[in-house]
């Protein structure tokens, strides 16, 4: 069933298509892929599809779908991993990507204002030649919308925070098609409640983000990216610890394990040593980048390291992180035909050596192929379960373990989603790890959506 | 009148009575102390004042106001700049100054949790031995309780970020006397919707803040502390943009305006030059700060920048600071008797120079006498208005200076208080601010204090 309701949709279906013309479809093929995202979520088509070009537009079409209480769901690149824009009541899809514009730029106050559909990639394209760049980056190249809406962040987050630190301020449609913008464009505020931090992170069922001004950064003077292997897991996650705790301010560090390192020799066709591997980017000044990778290797060969590489070749820098986010397409490409379960759990730092040893024992016990990548320096990792769609067995050992992935981090303090989002996927976890809070953002959303018509059934349980 | 309604507010007090035994007062004296904060709102003290010892007692007196549809006031320090805890309809003042203990400390993850009463100050004299310390440092001492509740920062934001960014993890007591932990203690989630930053700010008007998770920094290897005259303001604020947009990573960057100079000479026996001033810290390694410091030096040059002066020494680097952080009381002794009004507003940094510039041509229009010192690297600053409130004419100059400060700062698409809060005192503006997504804030709090019992009359215009 896709329509909400069990009640007529031609209505409603016949006043988006009167506003919208053109930008308005119903075509089997256009829901078809607005129904699927890359989690393994089960595919389900929207009744229709629309492409706006401006926030009220966006409005006129929520105003219509609440007069019919028809499900409205925000859509941006399709690289959600937990099913976050898959229709499961049916109703209308929002497809923002046609809202692609950067509106304004400030290279003295480092910030922009974009539309949501300009993706990662897009915007930093954009500002090459401005000495600027944006720095979260979510494996896939989603919109920036889609990275607001679900809390996004990636390998940089270490130093430069997540979504939540770089979003100042959010134009949104409410469920009932009013438009707020949630702050000014201060770099700080105390005036009333931080509607742009709840609004990061909703996932689209509080409202449609149609702008969003952004936090940017000046390219730093110099980067320096290294490698380092290590003889133990332990070693290189007490590394990690040391690194952070003396106050490096490392940009990136991230942790592969052997099985992952021998996936991306394979995809990324390099040769690197297949053992557990921090891969670490600094920033700074050619001074300051040098000094920063010597503390680093000092702190590594205390702790088991081996080889110790360091580059500050653009093309170097370059073949290396891009091998490091295609980890995930690396790991699907050792199973062809298959598809990924992303785990992603986040711990307390002091907690993340056990919680990764404890994983590597279940995935052993279980027979499970799951390499393990990991933003470590925030106490976030992922294990990448690979697994044959069409084997039922295979399917439920994937249920079973990313659920004890999801207690295991709940028992050390973290929580079930470092970067990924709620989605569909991990309702069930919600009140296991925020128990009677949940019922404060069932209070929240009862208040902002009473209907009930923005992305339904994601984030809190029906 | 200070009762919260016209009706027998004997029976709610005698169950509280009955409660706390001495830890309950409805001693004039008691009731009188926490009547006021350091605003010139006028002061008006609570029925009756609660000394809880923890979470689960704040939770007990909550219901049995809740139950009685009694006003609850959470307190600490008192130095609320915008009349935050001053019960404008009398209830329950619930002073948390009791319950002042470091619960949790990892120095592993750099992080603490620590009941609402303990200061800035005593957290950080906990933590000396550690070699961690918590940065964010309002000018008063006042409670982490109250600084999370009023989204506080200080003059290390511009490297630390406010306690929005500090903040892991709150455990909060609702107005129904539910308690609830809005997260884990990881760095970083993606489950659900943002709780911690929407309690962050709320100013007790949706809970009370009972535990607090923060975040903690390492003592840098090397600090060193900077001072630069500068011809002209408008130098002074380029000089700051440039440091920021090259990426120095900077720890403190604060502007004083020579009549605040001659303020803090005066009171802080200082021989600083009469003149627009920076003040600078730079945290990081031997080396570094060296860099970064000449890195400012040389844009200081540029700008028109005079005597720059750089100092390792601790006790040079605290005298500096400590007459920084008096700043404020250094311009009410200036005019002995009288009270000071602090405005706070915030605007993006491009606007910065412009912003000063037309408040002090509005000062001297005014034949004010009005201080400016300012978190420049933030786009924030203060003028410290000096008034004799005894005088009705100056009130009123006073208070026109407020709003007009206000609107300047909204004009410039910034914020009327970066860091001090609504409290009372700025509820008039928030609408001009943030339109429509007032409405919003309205609906959170209905939601979550139906019977508006939680610090009633605050950010929320009634």
């Amino acid at each position: 069933m896709t329509a909400a309701k069990a009640h007529n949709i031609q209505p409603v279906l016949a006043e988006l298509a009167a506003l919208l013309g053109a930008r308005f479809s119903t075509a089997q093929a256009v829901r078809d892929h607005h129904g699927k995202d890359e989690s393994w979520a089960v595919p389900a088509p929207p009744d229709a599809v629309a492409f706006p070009h401006s926030t009220e537009e966006v409005a006129e079409i929520v105003k219509i779908c609440a007069a019919h209480e028809f499900p409205v769901i925000a859509f941006g690149a399709g690289t959600s991993l937990e099913g976050h824009v898959i229709p499961s009541r049916g109703g209308l899809c929002v497809d923002l990507t046609q809202m692609d514009k950067v509106l304004r730029l400030s290279t003295a106050d480092l910030d922009c204002t974009v539309q949501p559909g300009i993706t990662r990639k897009a915007l930093n394209e954009y500002l090459r030649d401005t000495g600027l760049f944006f720095p979260i980056d979510p494996g896939a190249n989603a919109t920036i919308g889609g990275m607001a809406a679900t809390r996004a962040s990636g390998t940089n987050a270490v130093r430069y925070g997540t979504m939540r630190d770089c979003v100042l301020s959010l134009t949104v449609v409410l469920a009932d098609g009013r438009i707020i913008r949630t702050a000014r464009r201060a770099r700080k505020s105390a005036a009333g409640y931080d509607l742009t931090r709840l609004f990061v992170g909703s996932e689209g069922t509080l409202g449609i983000i149609t702008e969003i001004a952004l936090r940017l950064w000046g390219i730093p003077e110099a980067i320096s990216a290294a490698t380092c292997t290590f003889e133990t897991l332990e070693g290189a996650v007490d590394c990690v610890i040391q690194t952070i705790q003396s106050g490096v301010p490392v940009a990136r560090i991230e942790l592969a394990d052997d099985k992952q390192i021998d996936a991306i020799n394979r995809y990324s066709k390099l040769d690197l040593p297949v053992q557990t591997m921090l891969f670490l980017e600094f920033h700074g000044t050619a001074a300051s980048v040098k000094e920063q990778a010597e503390a680093v290797q000092a702190l590594a060969a205390e702790h088991g390291g081996g080889r110790f590489e360091w580059t500050t070749k653009p093309e170097e820098r370059t073949r290396l992180w891009q091998a490091r986010h295609d980890a995930a397409y690396a790991a699907y490409a050792m199973r062809p035909g298959c598809k990924g379960l992303a785990t992603d759990v986040c711990v307390p730092i002091s907690n993340l050596a056990a919680c990764i040893a404890e994983t590597k024992r279940d995935i052993d016990e279980h027979g499970l192929y799951a390499p393990i990548v990991g933003h470590v320096g925030d106490g976030n990792f992922h294990t990448v379960l690979v697994i044959d769609r069409n084997n039922p067995e295979e399917v439920e050992a994937g249920d079973a373990f990313s659920e004890r992935m999801a207690l295991r981090a709940l028992r050390y303090d973290g929580t079930c989603t470092g970067e990924h989002g709620i989605g569909s996927g991990k309702m069930k976890y919600l009140l296991a790890e925020h128990g009677e809070a949940v019922a404060v953002m069932r209070q929240i959303k009862n208040a902002l959506d009473p209907l009930n018509i923005m992305n339904p059934g994601k984030i809190l349980m029906p």
